[in-house]
């Protein structure tokens, strides 16, 4: 159940029985040459649908933009500061927490998100019970990095090996061609790629790694592992979300 | 051309003949008992997506989150505040204008977006001056609201008649079910709806007009509907697009 | 009855039979080589001082400076930046509404006022309901833009036809001349004026119009017309006051 | 020259010669059964006014509401938080330095403003510092508080004693009735007058000054008194003008 | 009592008999060439301590580093802007005041501190009433600034006349070499010293005050002056603690 | 070398062969009933200590209170918000690198910062480009948490195995005993301990966590264990230091 295909009253009527619902995010940054720009956007949208269609629960519209200000030294890339995102993460909880839900699980697709979102998540409960919501200290959020899935994990580690690398890894461009098949992106991916360097601000990001790869070799990526990883992904969070949704 | 869907080498490449962008913007926000919560976003995205294809422009993903303050007494709105919805577009446009781009063409599906959005080009074309970027000064950020289009106001006219209303109207319903067919929804539609109040606050909103409605027969929708305002909407606001971006 | 010459003791006496408050804001602007800086505070003070005479109504302090940000590059002008305001709006009236006044009828003499105005009202209403403040969501603001009167712009109209420009208007200067006989500029007004252009950034502004005036001839002001289109604005704008006021 | 009654020409022309400008800031706040809820403005105002004649500086518009928290327990009586008047001061402040102004001598008519002042010019000058504005290292604000000016202080010890207290003081008092002569105020003054205690909330303030004076007598107040000192404050504070402005 | 060495076990237990908690303040910024770039905070946490042994008071951890944004132009130097240290000041105190505390006892090492402390409070005051927490009206701030006791002052002045000067003072570099005789400093001292220029930006500090004292003569400091001061406070500022925290 | 006991000459010093500074950063919050209140600082500030003396770096003051948000229903504890800290730690960055540092080694006592730190990394490496500092893409920040050094949790794991827990640990609490001595508490701690339980709001914390412990049991910790664990952190730390700055 999608919240941007229901109306208000089948809003209503969802909430008589559950209090959760999904929050996809992503991010709009550069995925190395072959790598679509909304990779880690559309690999949580489609997860998230996934989860939502298995579980029965709602999908909230997914956060296109987040973290990703490291790569604004690559064209097309687009970020939130931390300190926008949280208040973007607060005021979106806020309001659905104002109308009775209580269980927030964020399917991620970009790690640079996460530190973000666990700073959000605390800055929001705190702001909660400032409002003095009933109920307030119950909201709980849920962060479900799909890349991080060890089901995930595993496959792509046989798969890959060490070419996995960690961004514009085969796994998630993999996943956006089975979603995206028409966009699939040929480009010649030099054998050398920067590996193993920490990440600072957006300008040395881009010394260190020229085309945007880290240690990834993309030209891996087949959409038939794109739905591998998806079933995976989504059996696996689909089962964390009833967890959580039905925990105390 | 999706910015999603592309890698950072195209868009590049893109940079060299055009600086223009589509930013669709939208809302998730009550549209009365028929109307899809997501309807502003929906109708947003696909006539940017139509405008892009039209004039091989570049579309932005969509900001799914606007300004529906006033709507949030019903369950499943999400809005920003104003303030907050100014700092994610300054930072949206700016991360873009670091990029090149300096003409950043908004499509906008939601009349609560207007003011805040206007207060945010304002906001933004002082910040990037004060950040001292090159070209900061040629920064130009135009807003369509679909819904205006001469065209589009006509033929709702010739429609609907004052059944048209200023919210959940059957134009932008008949638009999300062009798009959505799967998603069409029947509920009861008290004749009597709430007209001609003014916007305060959530609560307020929600005593005037207590089913979301404002003014609006939803009910005249057809699909067939919504293909002819879509159309419309494409074109003109294609031809608005290339007279802005060939503009000076 | 205007607050600042009033003792909380007389606030507190007029309490006691409306809650209604008149809020004037102009800006600080450049209004050509003949207007003055201050033309749309002074507009809106004088106005707003007649409307609180002709209905008994208690009048604020003038906010003297509003988003202008596009004027400043021309020496002397001022602006907050729009989040600012909308802070500053919001702080206002929060601290009236908690002295229990609800209707707060902001009269405007200055275009780029409206956009961030109706923002910051959005987020007002938002903020005094998190505040669980009593009566929160009666809490009503009203934008009067007196140069929209309808009476206004006709006499804009047939006096000044398409000589009344939009900005540094034939008709903003006369009511200043009106005000502040004492202070009437010379200055020679080249016959050729910018006309047409969108306004952006503060040094495209300048560039596209040089001295200033947008498409106006303020020459053809005269004291007496000012005081006609005082005149008209104070008995509009009292009764749209008093319906506002006395509306549910 | 006040900035509200000139053109940017004139704004111009003056920049050739001066770099100075005067900001008259007050407050709108309580002062007791008798005394004006403008008064701190009216006196700022006044004197500013005065000391741009006797030194043929620009008076840029009152600053009308300042850092009165403390007050908002009595009807009438608006503030600004501290970081919003931080924010506030820094934007305009910054507006002039833009173009080209660097001496900027507040007027000041409220001891609540003072600690909110001080903080806001060191935050201005970092953030004209970061603007890599030329000359932001010569940006100077100079704070006079009229009522700290010696000659008015004694004057006020010799009218008043200790009657003359610490708000809503008949030395005050005593300049609005010079200045508005029209709005003399009679209420009844208890003998009895809250004194000596420190100021912490609101609610606190309001608590331990029951009618809003600290020790004061504005009973004792005259207009005469009034022309007294306002000849003094300007005086003197035109002399420290012409100091602060004419020093390196 | 401290709180760093203290359980929360403990904390319950002394807010059975007290509300009230000391918290020293200082800065990190430069103190002239033999004065410690610690100076304010070694000062302010020694004289915490010692009251709070003396008073059996609750000392909070030592807020290291202030408003000293004038003394960045020195390396080494650290500062907080103003709005920035309100917000800190405001979370801190609002965290204690929710745990019951009501009584904050500042103890300050610097000047630069002070303005903003008091901005600080005001907007605390303002933001727990908004918060609704019971009792928030009896939440009360008290700025000691050790260098502005009586008993202190005279001492220095018997001392160092005016060789005490305003910053990188004898008087406080004697009670940092009292407080770690370990890191007394060596270095030339010209004789001839900034003196009577009034504070703005950090370049025109340092231009002012090449050697970055103020009027001082550091040299004229000893461990045995120090712990002359250091008494002197504790006994002065003991004193005003109990009248703060046993007054109504 | 301590920055608080150095001048500002002997940082000008510093910087001709290092750009390297130690940053140590701790919490104050609960630590069970035994536990100190200030554990994390004084762990944080001892091992930053000792690996600047091994290494010769400076060491700034220790950031005394984090983001302890969830521990705020006991007692004592003190927390910045998210977004709070990220402008406070933004501006110790942004300071020391207008000095020319360029190597911040964060040496954390909390695993609650280290979300909130990752961000404020990114958000002040965006920060440090816009302002056009030289050297701003240079900028190299390092997250250094002494309780996951390998050394460290190995030794944790041998002594303790699953008894170390996850808060208020016998490790850290054997730290502090080590360090202060004379402030090792006792208290009776019930064999039956909360465990397992996420992290949510304040008031949820309290409910799963009763007394503050997370399945530790800090009886274990001797002052020797802490010595032990101390040595082994100074050592792998200062390794991992000297790696940073004189990496590329
Ligand atoms: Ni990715
Ligand atoms: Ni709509
Ligand atoms: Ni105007
Ligand atoms: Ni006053
Ligand atoms: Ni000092
Ligand atoms: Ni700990």
């Amino acid at each position: 159940m999608l919240l941007h295909l229901s109306t208000w009253l089948e809003v209503e009527a969802y909430l008589e029985h559950s209090q959760g619902v999904i929050m996809p995010i992503g991010s709009t940054e550069q995925h190395g040459p072959t790598g679509l720009i909304g990779t880690d956007a559309i690999c949580a949208e489609a997860i998230a649908k996934g989860v939502g269609e298995a579980t029965q629960a709602l999908v909230a519209p997914t956060i296109n933009i987040g973290m990703a200000l490291h790569h604004t030294a690559f064209p097309g890339s687009m970020s939130l500061r931390p300190s926008t995102m949280i208040q973007v993460v607060k005021e979106y909880v806020t309001c659905l927490a104002k109308a009775r839900f209580t269980k927030f699980f964020f399917i991620n697709g970009h790690g640079g998100n996460i530190a973000t979102l666990k700073a959000a998540f605390s800055e929001t409960y705190a702001h909660l019970a400032d409002l003095n919501l009933p109920h307030a200290d119950n909201v709980k959020c849920y962060l479900g990095n799909w890349f991080m899935c060890g089901s995930v994990y595993q496959l792509a580690k046989e798969l890959y090996g060490d070419k996995e690398g960690s961004h514009a890894t085969p796994s998630e461009v993999a996943l956006t061609q089975y979603v995206y098949p028409e966009a699939i992106k040929q480009a010649p991916l030099s054998p050398e790629v920067g590996r193993g360097y920490k990440i600072y601000g957006a300008e040395d990001f881009r010394r260190r790694y020229p085309d945007g790869r880290m240690g990834s070799d993309p030209a891996l990526a087949t959409p038939e592992h794109g739905k591998q990883f998806y079933e995976l992904a989504v059996k696996e969070l689909s089962h964390t979300y009833l967890e959580f949704v039905n925990g105390e």
